[in-house]
C-alpha cells in the first residue's frame, strides 16, 4: 500500500490533484483537480449517474442549488445539531465541545478559555446591502435539496413509492479538523441518493442497498479486501438516522468511511411537513392507505471515491531492477483509455501517426504525446493508469500496422491499422 | 416565440426547473433542476467538455475549488472591482451606483439615502471560530481557478502555446437585479476556458474562438436566427478586458447575453506575478524568448444556454384542432432519446414489452411509461422533447414488430423488433 504521501506527490506530479491557490501559499485543506484527476472524477460520478439513473427503472435524478432558504436547516435540524460551544485549551489550543469534557483540558489538564459558538455550516449573506441581507448558509448535505423536491418529483415523474431520486453536488462543512489530502475537506463533492418506502419495507431496503453500495465499489474497480462494511454505535449516529451503517476503504492511514448508509425513517419529511404546512404524505392507491414515507440513504463522498480509486490502482513493480509505477484503473473509470505514441519526431511518421490518432480519438478517450523518449511516455502513461499505448514505428510504414501495449502486463502485440479500433475495443474489454 | 411564463410553467409541469425551497415560499432567484431537466443541463455540459477537451489536441480540464484564498481575488481586481458603494432612492427604492449618478434620483428626481458599501461578491468565514476565522469569498468566476493553476497545468501536460485550459463549475454573484427564471441567478454554472497564446497572435484567434462559439451553438441546435454576435461599448467591458464581444439569443424578452468572448490580455497573469512572487512567464524553445502569455476567453453561461435551448426547442402546432406543444430538441442533447410505451397495461403485453425495454435501453436514454392513454403519453413525451417513442400493441404478440413514431412529423413505421436498436440509430442521425 503506498503512502499518503507518496499519492500526494504523484497525483501533483502526474495532473491529477493540486493544492488550490498553491501560488499563494494554498488554501488550507481545499484542492483542484488537474488534467488527468478532473477526467478520473468525471468517469467516477459518470459511472454513478449511470448505476443510479439510467440503469434503473426507479430512480429519477435531480440537481438543486447549494444556496437553500434557512427554514429548511431549521427544519432539519442542522442549524440546531450542526452547532456548538467550543472551548479552546490555553496551552495546546486543541478544541472540544463544552458538553463533552469537564473543567480542564482532557489532553494537557490546562486551562480552558470561555465557550465560543461554532457552526459547521458556512454562512453567508444574500441580498445587494449586507446590513439588511438576508443570513444563509451553504449546504452541509445535498440531501435536503432532494427532501424538499420530493412532491415536485412525485408529481411531475408520476412514481410510485418505492422510488429514490439521486443528486451529485458540492456541499460545504466548516470542519474542526480536516486533512488527509482530499478524504476531510471544507468543500466536498456528494453522490447522494434518497429512496422513498413504506416504513415496513425499510429495514429489508437498509440491507439492500448496503449490499449494492458493496457491489458498485467493486465494479468501479476496488479490491475487495480493502473494504469493509462498519455498523454505527449509538453516539456516533446522525441525529436524523434509526440505524447507519459505512462502507469503509482501507485508506492509507487506515480504514476511513466512503460512504454511510442511512435509515433517515420520516424524520425529514415530517420535520419539513411541519415547518412549511405543506403535506408530504403519500397516498397508495393499491392500499388506499397515507402515509409519510421512510428513507434509505445511500450517501457516497465523491472525493474520497477517487482518493481510495487512486490508492487501490497504485502498484509499484521490480522491472529490470528499475520501480516501475503504475496505475491499474479499470479501464471504465481511467483518465485516459488509448495514448498514441509515434516511436519519434521524425516527419516521416507524422503523416501516419495523425492517421492513426484521428482513426481512434473519436470512439475512445486519447492523448497524443511525441515528446521525449519511448521508455519515459510509457512510465508517464503507466503512472496515470492508461491501459493501451499504441506505438507507431518505422516498421508502420511498411506493414501498415502498428504496437499495442497492454498495461498491465507490458505485453506487446502487432495489430493492422484498420482493425486497430476493433481490437483496443476486445482488449479492454476482457484483458483488465 | 413562448413567453416565459409558458416556459417557466412548462418546465414545473414537466419536470426541467422547480423554485429551490419552494415549499417555504421559494428562495428568491434560486433554481433547482428536476429529473428531465437535470438530463438535459448534463447532455449540454458533457456536449460542451467533449467540443473542447476531447475533441480538440489543444485543451485539458479542470476542476478548481469555489472555496480559494482571498489574496487571489485581490490580485485579480475583483475586490476592488466588484465593490462600489451604493445609493438606494427614498421614494423609489432603486440602487445605483454612486459615481454614476448626480445628487437625486435618475427615475423619480427624489432624495438619495447615504452611500453603503456592496460587493457583489459572497463572503463567508473559514475556520472554527467565527470572530478569528478568515474572511473568504464564493468565486464570482471559474477563470481565476484555471490562473492561478497555469504553471501546474503547463508542467504536468507539457503543452507548448498555444493552448487552453477549460473548466465547468458553479459561480456565485450577489446580483442586486437578479430575474428573468435562470437567466440572471446568483448561483450559477459556467463553462469557462482560457485560451493562452501570443500576444501578438490574440486578435485573430479572439475572432476565431467567437466563430467557433457561434459554430457551437449552432451544433447543440440553436437556430440561427436567435443568435447573433455584439461588440461590448467602451463602458460596459469587463476591467480586464482589451476587447469583449457576446454572443446574444432572443429570449422570449429581447436579446440576452449567452457568453462572453474576452481578450484578457497579460492582465491575470501579471497581476498574479506581481501579487504572488512567482513566475507566470512562458518561455518559447523555438524563439529562445520569454513573455507573458495573452488569454482569450470564451465564457459561457451553463444555465443561460440550458434556457436559451429550450426557448429555442418550443413549438405549438395545430392537430385536429388541439395544440401541440413540442420541444424540439437536437437528439444529441434530448433528455431522454427513446420512450417505450406499450400500448395498453394488459398483461399480455408485459412480458414483450419488458423484453423491448431490455434490449434499447443499454444503447439509448430511455424512459418505459405503461400509464394513461397512449395520446396523453406521446403529448407527454413530445413536452419534454423525446425524438422517438417506441409502442408495443398487440400485433406485437403476432408480428414481432413494434411501432415507431418520429417526434417532429408524428409519422409511424412498423419495426422488427430484432432491427429496432439499428433502426432507431439511423433515424436519430438521419431524421432530426
Amino acid at each position: 500500500m503506498p503512502t499518503l504521501e507518496t499519492l500526494v506527490s504523484l497525483a501533483k506530479r502526474r495532473g491529477f490533484i493540486f493544492q488550490n491557490s498553491e501560488i499563494y501559499g494554498g488554501l488550507g485543506s481545499v484542492w483542484d483537480f488537474g488534467p488527468i484527476g478532473v477526467e478520473l472524477k468525471r468517469r467516477i460520478k459518470d459511472f454513478w449517474w449511470t448505476s443510479m439513473v439510467h440503469n434503473r427503472n426507479d430512480i429519477e435524478g435531480i440537481d438543486s442549488s447549494i444556496l437553500m432558504d434557512p427554514a429548511v436547516w431549521e427544519a432539519s435540524g442542522h442549524l440546531k445539531g450542526f452547532s456548538d460551544p467550543l472551548v479552546e485549551c490555553t496551552e495546546c489550543h486543541r478544541r472540544f465541545r463544552e458538553d463533552q469534557i469537564e473543567s480542564t483540558c482532557p489532553e494537557c489538564d490546562s486551562e480552558l478559555s470561555s465557550p465560543r459558538q461554532f457552526n459547521l455550516m458556512f454562512k453567508t449573506f444574500m441580498g445587494p446591502v449586507e446590513e439588511e441581507a438576508a443570513t444563509i448558509y451553504l449546504r452541509p448535505e445535498t440531501a435536503q435539496g432532494i427532501f424538499v423536491n420530493f412532491n415536485n418529483v412525485l408529481t411531475t415523474s408520476r412514481r410510485k413509492i418505492p422510488f429514490g431520486i439521486a443528486q451529485i453536488g458540492k456541499s460545504f462543512r466548516n470542519e474542526i479538523t480536516p486533512g488527509n489530502f482530499i478524504f476531510r475537506t471544507r468543500e466536498f463533492e456528494q453522490m447522494e441518493m434518497e429512496y422513498f418506502c413504506h416504513p415496513e419495507d425499510s429495514d429489508r431496503l437498509f440491507k439492500e442497498w448496503i449490499e449494492f453500495s458493496m457491489n458498485w465499489f467493486k465494479e468501479i474497480g476496488i479490491q475487495e479486501k480493502n473494504l469493509k462494511t462498519r455498523i454505527h454505535t449509538d453516539d456516533e449516529r446522525p441525529h436524523y438516522a434509526k440505524s447507519a451503517t459505512d462502507i469503509e476503504y482501507n485508506f492509507p492511514w487506515g480504514w476511513g468511511e466512503l460512504e454511510t448508509i442511512n435509515n433517515r425513517t420520516d424524520y425529514d419529511l415530517k420535520n419539513h411537513m411541519e415547518k412549511s404546512g405543506r403535506d408530504l404524505s403519500y397516498f397508495d392507491e393499491a392500499t388506499k392507505s397515507r402515509y409519510v414515507p421512510y428513507v434509505i440513504e445511500p450517501a457516497m463522498g465523491a472525493d474520497r471515491t477517487t482518493l481510495a480509486v487512486f490508492s487501490d490502482a497504485y502498484h509499484e513493480e521490480k522491472v529490470n531492477d528499475e520501480t516501475r509505477i503504475v496505475l491499474k484503473f479499470n479501464p471504465k473509470i481511467s483518465p485516459i483509455e488509448v495514448a498514441v505514441l509515434p516511436l519519434s519526431r521524425n516527419e516521416k511518421l507524422a503523416s501516419i501517426s495523425d492517421k492513426v490518432f484521428n482513426l481512434i480519438r473519436n470512439s475512445f478517450r486519447c492523448q497524443f504525446d511525441d515528446t521525449q523518449s519511448i521508455g519515459k511516455r510509457y512510465r508517464r502513461q503507466d503512472e496515470i493508469g492508461t491501459p493501451i499505448c499504441v506505438t507507431i514505428d518505422f516498421d508502420t510504414l511498411d506493414d501498415n500496422s502498428v504496437t499495442i501495449r497492454n498495461r498491465n502486463t507490458m505485453k506487446q502485440i502487432r495489430v493492422e491499422i484498420n482493425k486497430v479500433n476493433q481490437i483496443i475495443k476486445d482488449h479492454l474489454e476482457t484483458q483488465f
